[in-house]
């Protein structure tokens, strides 16, 4: 089990079969810093275009078709004392009708406070002159190379994960991917300090952040994202509109708890009285659904 | 401040400007007992026809349109042993192509402890024979009569509120519902037990209560139903698709901050950042999406 | 078969279990003046509040909840000189991010020429000065009264029919809707001298008509509404979003098309090379689509 | 202007930046023969996978982002005597509940009579023994490179156009396509004997082609597909839900008004009592929404 460390000389804005930027072992741990949405790196200069631009991809060795790609996020360090957002609302996130009264959507810079782990708005408004939050970093956009020769843009997502911005992709938790090509090609970047559901001022807070993953190759199949963290396991499901996301995220949950032995029924009886649903993207041309179930509701897990 | 008893003779599957069963002063507490969303009482009799049959109309003195009804939720008390749901995922909430994999949607019984606060099934599969989830009681569908001399089925819900299935409307919650006629007319019932998100199953736990609440009228208007927990705020919005359901929630909360003092610019900032959505009813016609701030996250409130 | 005449001294906003305006026999005959959206009649005096009042309604002796009426629309002769439209597309038809580029959605007058049988703005911008069209009157809302002591806003439409829009709703088709209440309970009003499809600046030429309908009641049970023309047949689904519509109205048709003798293979193989999707009403909160079928390509007509 | 025959030695599934076939002059003829939508040509061998391989990319010189692609359509002559579709209606364009009621979606045979310009089942259930449809040719999936590197499924749809489905993309129509990448690389196939609107059964009856298109470089900007025919001036939008491809192609289209001298108004005015909807594709990932005004519409066209 080694431990990698990726320094890009190029990032992608679409994942798809890209030049292998390294190649490294199955259960092998991979350092490697990442840029913000639009490109600025830690230091503040900017080395890429957006929109998200990706580190990688990284080729897994033995990785076919049909495999599952484990993540594991082992940590995450914020390495710039900077983030910016959006200022206002997305459009599509309110009524048409209310649209006409959200403000201009300039970019607002925020000082992010590494040792006290919190982010403020450099020139807050008024009534938010004491807002001060705490960081809570998640990996906004990450994946693998879909099927078919696709080159999927990072603004967007789908079976092969990328732009879902959900915010339990975090420190600590675990993702798998379907794997479409060989050696997976896992991409990763897009990293937020913190970020409300669904992204609805089309950004979280965005910075660059060091990111440590292990990547590990896993011999069974998964049709979408899932994914675990302490407390949980969740699938995700990406599409519009969103009840679409949630029928793919559903039906996902339903294939993993017959994997862990329940029956359609039995997975009918349980979801329906123990399920909770996330919202995660709504900005992008697809939305983030995640169907999450607490890990002590599985027969077996202490209830 | 008065505490009344309100005895239903008759019960609604439509909320409506419908015969008063009692009048009460803005203040008051009813106590009341529900039926089931089959019409079954306390006793196992049933006593009205389906769907999600009403207690109600409560008309609360001096309610006019364009008030704002306020609904504590002070108490709910299970008063039968047995609960009831549906065995199997709705179809519209899986892939279609997965839809001829769920089993049948027949009734199945669930046990009550309510010394223990805790539900079983009554005659659980293999697989989840060790299945104890403790109780979350709610209230499924509430709200008050609609404008214009609608008459709106408990299937479904709009601005008035109505079959929102929403899990964090149980005791201790505060709700809020926009008055469209003389009195408010406020109905109640459909309890559950408990529910995962968007009663997946087509059913919470299905069963009887004691419910207690104080009615009281505000000289102030809203447009969609708001809440308010311990921890937290929350707006309701009532459509399809999902996401327009969002945007109904996510527009009433921006004016909710507007009222707290925040224009849209900071009102962008703030929940752009700190925005929680949950999913309530997606099994009806109409879909309900919560927009939750926790009460943390306001400015002023001891961050 | 007796020909009334149908004078309102009430208009409804709601469809419902209302008090009768008049009853008939089955094959019957009605002949009623409609007034616009917003209550103005033929004269110009305003005799009832919007939106959409509805005569009726209409009760048909010997009809019971499971029958079909069958409305045919003999007649509609306008009996105003001028008409009314909103100036501006809906917020709800364009983009999120091109609303803020709509005009005030302020109401303007048209000139109806019933000699000629056209229509043109009163004071048209000059890029239309020469803009005259061509009348094509139609029932923008009608329907029965809904299941369940329902009263359903004429501002949407359900299975029980309502502010469809459905431009083929014309002089010379004929309608059938599912019965739900002894009487069948028919209503109509809110007619347009022309509408493009959608019904996207939410209007049509809003103006006054003498309608004539013929009223049958049909022994067999429908679920949507469907209708006939000189060279279709086409079933109506209302719902959100446009593809749930469709998905009703497909159906709807492949139960026709089973009544007909065709199974659900021979209505596939059939609708997949020569169906048609019209869509009505996008406006309002429930949407509509038509599934329509040429009828030349039907089984044994004529092909 | 030189008349060019494209013969593919290679077909592809993704819309994107590929080796180019072949370069041409703006103004150039290009006739090519494309294969079914699962590789089969038209001496019935099979030559390539699905989904839906397209012929090309065809460079066009001179072509930079930011321009447009026209493709008149010249020509479509069948060049095989069978094509096939699939036996059963999608599961996503009926009730979720009624999905249960559909058969299998196998492979059927059609014949194509190239004399009588008609096709009908090779093996017709009795229902439909004497069902005889006249051809109705149109390319299923056409358009140009996407930007920002992306390789977009053949399957699927976006601005760069993909697979639509839409019939008025036939002989005699003139579409146009937003240019991304230098040559704007355009493709074509997966041509249809027939189609019926939505493309419900997942195919139209899929056979090979001889097309002959001319492709031009117009130095102009244009954001959706747009299209004409004789009689008709169109746009496209393609997302999910319905209503969102319906937003795309309307914005587009007060755009074009916009380039003809409408401005806002005048184009709400034009479009609200005369535009036409026309439902593409409601079988893959994106669905297809056209926005069709008649010519005879049009200010100064002889109205």
């Amino acid at each position: 089990m080694t431990t990698h460390r990726l320094i890009p000389t190029a990032w992608h804005s679409v994942l798809g079969t890209l030049p292998v930027a390294i190649t490294v072992e199955s259960g092998d741990t991979i350092v490697t810093e990442t840029i913000d949405a639009n490109g600025w790196d830690k230091d503040g200069n900017k080395v890429a275009n957006g929109p998200n631009p990706m580190n990688g991809p990284i080729a897994v060795a033995g990785a076919e078709r049909g495999d599952t790609l484990r993540v594991d996020i082992l940590d995450m360090t914020p390495n710039r004392a900077t983030g910016w957002t959006r200022a206002a609302l997305a459009a599509n996130v309110v009524d048409p009708s209310f649209v006409t009264q959200l403000p201009e959507r300039h970019r607002v810079t925020w000082l992010i406070d590494r040792n006290a782990q919190t982010a403020r708005l450099e020139s807050p408004p008024a009534a938010l002159a004491d807002m001060v939050l705490p960081l809570a970093p998640m990996i906004g956009c990450l994946g693998v190379a879909p099927a078919g020769g696709q080159a999927i843009s990072t603004t967007t997502s789908a079976e092969h994960g990328g732009n879902m911005d959900y915010r339990r992709i975090a420190p600590g938790a675990t993702a798998w991917f379907p794997i479409s090509v060989p050696g997976a090609l896992f991409f990763l970047g897009d990293c937020h300090a913190m970020q409300g559901d669904g992204e609805i001022v089309g950004t979280g807070i965005e910075t660059s952040y060091e990111v440590t993953v292990r990547l590990t190759v896993e011999k069974r199949s998964i049709v979408w994202p899932r994914g675990e963290t302490e407390r949980d396991i969740f699938t995700l499901g990406n599409a519009r509109p969103l009840e679409q996301a949630l029928q793919h995220a559903t039906t996902e949950m339903v294939r993993w708890l017959a994997e862990l032995g329940l029956d359609a029924l039995s997975a009918g009886h349980l979801l329906g009285q123990t399920v909770r649903y996330d919202v995660g993207n709504v900005f992008d041309p697809a939305y983030t659904m995640a169907c999450r179930l607490p890990k002590n509701a599985l027969p077996g897990r202490g209830r």
